[in-house]
């Protein structure tokens, strides 16, 4: 048990067929389906994700990163906690947010979370923009057992043919571009873009219009903290961790849990 | 059993008090004390692994990712004979890896191979380079349990005050700088830097010197690629895992698993 557990939850949303267990472990297959059948139950009562039984020939067992309501709005009310400390507020108004999405503990909770609210997507590919979302998106890419992408700004001779497409971003006012290796995404992907930091949207607009020249299909766009203002994003469709609305003079930063993740 | 292994899994080199489950799962410490006997035994038998027991009343238990030499020759094997696709060589004779090293598969595997390796250099953080050396830093920093510290090439105003160093690119033969926030790393630290490619060493030199100006230590560099020329590295002392000896005009892409990887 200890073993199928060990492999489960190495490679979520891998499924795994039972036969590779039978073999591997040398015990009978009723075996096998009686301790996923014990799994399934202690996962449940712990809500520490669900365990997904196939049937048929292509079927197997496999493990879903699921966390409930309340173990995400703990993830998200520790951070805010975090966030909260004055030490944070840099010249310029700017929050100091490294350490936290690129601690270990915390991304692999916030991937789960991501898991979790785009469950029903079923993304082929989760995208991220290069540098600070690469963490966030790994750890989602790893929940859904899909490869990680990343945008890129400028050019690379490490990476071959690429398309790129300008955009304005929100923060800066300044046009950019995004790039990204021709043969990084497949026609017909479903794409879910994760980011650290959501202020108008330029940046997400702009991966819209690079994944339209993939002919690839954005399904979902997750960021862990999005400003309060702007109020109109770029974008309408996406969801938000925490919500950001700034910092007061005397060094307090108003950080809280976004809409999404309310107890409803 | 299912409960504990889920925790011990989830944030490998992080100690759990027994208590903990023995409140969480309501049993008697016996119990948990017999079962994570059976737990060890299963880990080893099938070679995923240790789990750790410390006794006394800072104590608990922990599971150490610690693969065997023949798992990580088998890892680094499947990753080579993909890098061995002729499509991978691009213009000017770069070696397109970037869909390998940002696969969840593969970096978990990696991430754990550099902790089975650097296990007795017990880093307080995992530092990489901007960008690609990422996904490989996380994985390794998850395996210790410790933070993940990303120098950038240039300055960032989200980053706050920082410091900067100069350094020549071994690939490029241009002067780079390279910079960290100032409060990304404690004097005394002790840095495992782990990156993707290593031709001449120059960014694992200036790598040394930022670290000097930190007052934290290098305790160890690994790199999943090295390339077979230059010879004479500018580092001496580091570990990788595939060593690159270049592309023949047929577009054979020359790859081996490297001397640290090798049957002994």
């Amino acid at each position: 048990m200890v073993i199928m557990t060990h492999h489960l939850l190495n490679a979520p949303n891998r499924l795994f067929p039972l036969g590779k267990f039978v073999e591997m472990l040398n015990v009978a297959k009723s075996t096998i389906s009686e301790d996923l059948g014990f799994m399934r139950q202690a996962f449940e009562r712990f809500h520490v994700g669900r365990v997904e039984t196939l049937a048929g020939a292509a079927g197997g067992v496999r493990y879903l990163p699921h966390h409930g309501r309340e173990r995400i709005r703990a993830v998200v009310e520790e951070i805010c906690a975090k966030l909260r400390d004055s030490s944070r507020v840099l010249p310029g108004g700017f929050l100091y947010t490294t350490d936290l999405i690129s601690s270990p503990q915390h991304v692999t909770a916030i991937g789960d979370a991501f898991a979790t609210f785009f469950a029903d997507s079923r993304p082929d590919v989760v995208l991220s923009m290069e540098v600070k979302g690469i963490p966030l998106a790994l750890m989602t890419a790893r929940a859904f057992d899909v490869p990680l992408v990343t945008i890129r700004r400028g050019a690379h001779a490490t990476d071959g043919p690429a398309v790129s497409v300008n955009y304005v971003s929100g923060s800066s006012r300044l046009v950019q571009s995004m790039t990204l290796p021709l043969r990084a995404i497949t026609p017909g992907s479903r794409v879910l873009f994760i980011d650290d930091f959501l202020r108008g949207g330029g940046t997400a607009r702009g991966v819209f219009d690079l994944m339209r020249e993939f002919r690839a299909e954005v399904v979902g766009i997750g960021v862990l903290i999005e400003t309060a203002a702007p109020k109109e994003k770029l974008i309408s469709r996406y969801i938000s961790l925490i919500e950001f609305a700034g910092t007061t003079d005397a060094g307090e930063v108003l950080v809280s849990p976004s809409r999404w993740v309310q107890p409803s």
